[in-house]
């Protein structure tokens, strides 16, 4: 049995306690958070929960343990302080500053003899391996990556920091038209407003001016403003009977052309539908713990990334096994 | 520069030697064939053809010997005789005898010190990579590969043996309704019949009997009978102008559940759209020649297939490029 803990305890880690209970070689021995212990409820409630400052007590009961915090604020300092004394994976998303991270977390891990995994999850996670696997296969070609239909929790913030906004949720939705060229292997160039549109559904507060509101979501920088967007006011009622989950998915798309002449046209897609970000998230880092674990035992030590991970380490079955029932 | 060998020359060892020209870290250094070799021609005409006999004169002058042969009769005697003086890449596609060609490839490659990687291509290879990956992430699941739209040389050679029948090409296509059903996570329990269907486009002889061949075709066991087959008689010119080319393709879907009640769905799906079948495979054949020179350089020996090559040993980029740019 791998034993694994999880710092952090939000959506995240609720998705990776649910995985870990799907994976027979697998085994929650505690969950650490900032909070009051006493005010975590784990789906299993058998399961200790211990204030994040006892983490280092237990470096001989956990062989693995997961980081569900944010990328923002928390992951850059606790996976490099935890992969001293643990094997660690997180889902660190801050595209640019994977390099610091990388070498943070290296550094660490080395000084402790431990696997630092980061940026486990789907993207960064499993689009990456798509995009990094198609581009050596087609070294002619274009990458395109297309996101949603899904929610954004960023976009959703962004909405709910406006006054007079009771609740929202932001949905991206790729452009089905830009999707099928791609697709066709049209190899289109595409503007950011030409990939994806922005739905936003609001609840508003009683008496608020709903044109200011929308106005201001439209005209928002960065956010909202290069995108085609639309915004839906919507009862309490409706938002929690139809936006309550946090679904996502998304498109890596790869074109590319081989032969004397260029004349032969290949597609590469890798698409996912998800009905909750965070399980799904969380299914892939526990996949991937085991990996970190394996290798672990086998002497590595050190950062790694998807990249690094052989397939055959996610799997809790033989190489024979393997090769006999799924190659 | 990886100085690769070329063994075997048909429709496969020409996209090796295509996808070579795309790969800039890499050389094609000599093709070796059964034939007379001054009656290969090869798609650059200053690289050196010798006979099969020759190519142990060449084990200090190759990096990797990628080997092109069939997997009925060729692969498995040539893969493991070559794997003791060389690292090699085959696809050996016959999934029943995996086991026995990994076993008896992996004895010679050790004896040489070197790497052989067996059964790279798309199926076996990308499909069963994924297969693999959306096991271990989805755990509870169903695993779908649908084939398709392409042309099944084993299908289409079965009809040119009937007689009357001067030419034919059989089209596997994949039924629209399952695959939806699939993508839609509805879990179906679909037949052969419910899954494929065949097409097949036949050139007769002058005066053949039409009734009798479309009847051979349409009740020939394990072939077309368990299927739903379409048979379309076209004259020699709309054969060469519509039906020259070798595309094929296909989907792996897993779509699996998590949540404390099962409640949320999820599906993967990998597709690729393929205008040359033999060109594609050998361009990922090629970027699994890198990381089988590679591994090898490291100190690695033994057979090994996809499930245990780290992504990054595809690339010629280095472990810092990748973070960057693709992760």
């Amino acid at each position: 049995m791998i034993r694994i803990g999880i710092y952090g305890y939000g959506n995240l880690g609720r998705g990776v306690e649910l995985a870990i209970k799907q994976n027979e070689d697998m085994k929650l021995v505690a969950v650490f958070t900032r909070r009051d212990p006493k005010n975590v409820k784990l789906v299993d409630p058998s399961v200790a929960v211990y204030h994040a400052d006892d983490a280092l007590k237990m470096t001989n009961e956990i062989d693995v343990m997961i980081l569900c915090g944010g990328s923002a604020t928390d992951l850059p300092k606790q996976t490099p302080f935890l992969a001293k004394y643990f094997n660690v994976v997180d889902s660190f998303d801050t595209h640019a500053k994977i390099p610091e991270h990388f070498a943070n977390v290296d550094s660490a891990s080395k000084e402790g003899g431990k696997v630092g995994l980061i940026s486990v999850g789907w993207d960064p996670g499993m689009f990456s391996l798509n995009r990094l696997m198609a581009n050596c296969i087609l070294v002619d070609g274009n990458d395109y990556t297309f996101w949603g239909k899904g929610v954004s929790q960023g976009h959703s913030d962004a909405i709910r920091r406006i006054e007079g906004v009771k609740n929202a949720k932001q949905y991206t939705v790729p452009v089905e038209k830009a999707l099928q060229a791609v697709r066709n292997g049209e190899n289109p160039t595409l503007t950011t407003r030409e990939k994806h549109t922005r739905e936003c559904f609001v609840v508003a507060e009683d008496g608020a001016d709903l044109n200011r509101i929308e106005n201001e979501i439209k005209t928002m920088p960065n956010y909202f403003a290069d995108y085609d967007t639309t915004v839906n006011f919507i009862s309490e009622e409706e938002f929690i009977k139809n936006h309550a989950g946090i679904p996502h998915g998304g498109s890596v798309i790869r074109s590319g052309k081989t032969g004397e002449n260029h004349e032969n046209k290949h597609v590469i897609e890798y698409k996912i539908t998800l009905d909750s970000n965070p399980e799904f998230t969380a299914s892939v880092i526990v996949a991937y713990a085991r990996a970190a674990y394996r290798l672990n035992c086998e002497g590595a030590v050190g950062c790694k990334t998807v990249f690094d991970i052989a397939p055959a380490y996610l799997s809790p079955k033989s190489g024979e096994e393997l090769r006999k029932n799924l190659l």
